[in-house]
Formats: C-alpha cells, sequence, structure tokens
C-alpha cells in the first residue's frame, strides 16, 4: 500500500490528502465572511495555494475544480478573480453550480484536485 | 488498458468503479428513508464500509468525499455519525452543501473516493 | 513530473484534463438551450464523446460522474438518455442532484472522470 498524506486534519475532514502524486483539497471556505464575492474568493485561492505549496505543487498543476456560489450571480465577479489566479495554460476542468453552503456567510467554496 | 472493476451496476451507474487502485464509490442514498438523519447517515456509511470491503480496502484509505444534506441545518448531526464512524488520521478532504437528492425521503447522500 | 495535456482552454477552464491516464473533463452543459431534457441530455453527452475521443478513450472507460438538472423532476427523461448512451457493463460511479446552474437555460450540466 502507498502511503497517504493527509494535512490539517480534524474531527470531520483533511484540508488536504495526497496519494499516488494525486493532491485531493477540501472545499475551501473563506475565512472572512465580511468581505464580498472578490474579497473571499481571493482568500479561498491563498489558501489553496498554501495547501498546494505544501504538498510540493502549486496551481500550474491543476485537474479538476468544482466551485460552489451562494449566488450564481455572483459567477462573472468570481471568474474574475479566480481566472486572474490562474496560470497561462493551466486551467482545470470545472463545474460551477449554486448551494446552500454550510454556512450562511459563506458566499463561495472551491475545491481542486491537483498533481504532482 | 488497466483493467476497471464495476460493482453492483444498474442501467445508469455502478455502485463502485475500482481503476488503477483508485475506488470511486456512487453517490450512496440511505435504504430507509423513514430513518432521521441520524439513522439515514449510519445507513450510509454501513454501505459505504461494504463497498469498501468488497474492493479490498477500507475507511482509513479515504481520499475525497462529498457530502449533499437535503437541510444543511443537518450538518451537526450528520457529522457526529460521520466523524465518529471515521478512523483517527483517516479524514478525507471533503464538501457538504445542501441540495435537493433524487427522493423527497432521502435527507444524506455520500460520494467518496479511496484507495486501495 | 508527467505531463498534464488541456484540451479546449479557455480563461476560467479547460474542457478536458488529462494526466496519468486519467482524462478529467469539464461540466458539460448543452450548446442548445431551446431543447428539452432529452435534446440537451443527447447533446451534452455528444461532446463528451468528442472529448473522450480527443484523449484517445471512450465511453467505455468511464469512471465517475456527477449529473446536475435545473429540476430534479426531470431524472428520468435525463436517465432514459443516459441509460441508452451508456455501453453494456460501462457505468460509472455516479451522483445525481439538483442544483441552479450558470445559465438558467441549462437544464443538465454532466461532468465525468474517464481513463485511457
Amino acid at each position: 500500500m502507498s502511503r497517504i498524506i493527509r494535512t490539517d486534519a480534524n474531527a470531520n475532514l483533511a484540508a488536504a490528502v495526497e496519494y499516488h502524486g494525486f493532491v485531493y483539497l477540501q472545499g475551501v471556505v473563506p475565512a472572512d465572511t465580511g468581505a464580498d464575492i472578490t474579497g473571499q474568493t481571493t482568500q479561498v485561492l491563498a489558501r489553496i495555494d498554501e495547501l498546494l505549496e505544501i504538498h510540493g505543487t502549486d496551481k500550474t498543476r491543476l485537474l479538476q475544480a468544482q466551485i460552489w456560489l451562494k449566488n450564481i450571480s455572483d459567477r462573472e465577479a468570481m471568474n474574475q478573480v479566480w481566472s486572474a489566479w490562474l496560470p497561462a495554460d493551466g486551467a482545470p476542468a470545472r463545474a460551477c453550480v449554486q448551494a446552500v453552503l454550510a454556512d450562511p456567510g459563506y458566499l463561495v467554496e472551491i475545491m481542486v484536485t491537483a498533481c504532482r
């Protein structure tokens, strides 16, 4: 059996799980729910950068992304931050839908899978 | 081409699909929709245990989980069953959102990816 | 580092991303939102066929699928097209929930993971 590496685990989830060169991140939510969609997306992507770095990879190696928005009308504003953050030629396969999230203050949640 | 192993397939889906050491489970739903969120979550996790065992693995090897709740207000009650079921140091990367599920009686649906 | 192959990338996403024999497709949406659920599902599956072929694989090698429906009541009609499209013994692990999608005209969005 190959080794599984888990980062920042609590009782319910690990922030990241690595196996066989694949890195699965949790659905990352904003730390400061007082921010607007631009600010919350920026926070989420910064945390994703941080988690990818812990696992020896970065945003140039994204494979798949799922994005949940509290309000689908925030999609364009989220996309502006998202596309500015993505590296050239680095876009993952993606789905983005509206959903009620765990905390009413969360406007966005992003879960990515990357590789090393 | 490596072999793909499919368990309990019907016309629409397989309950589990294994390839190259990765095991993808269907979104598992409760068998008895008369149960409350605690009972339904318990049923779902028992079925996940069963499917993982068929594929020669178990809940210590979870990589990713997606959880859909009919009512996001059931999250704490679901988490109690979920966290008690998870092995120490075995939490997967996870996202949990509210969604309308296939049957109005379903309160929870859980889809996991594991490895052997 | 192994090579990542991205197909039809734009500023926000790639239509398909391949790594290490795994092929991740975007959440595919219908091209013609004037069609009903049967027509939209047919369009989506034709595009999935196309993307899989670009990556040297096909619908006999599906591992996982996520399906979002604008109206969960369209599930049976979608399933009819879906199950007719699936090859015998080729069903992936699947979850299907209702969600508000990016465009109000989209009735269905399907995201699959396959292997070569």
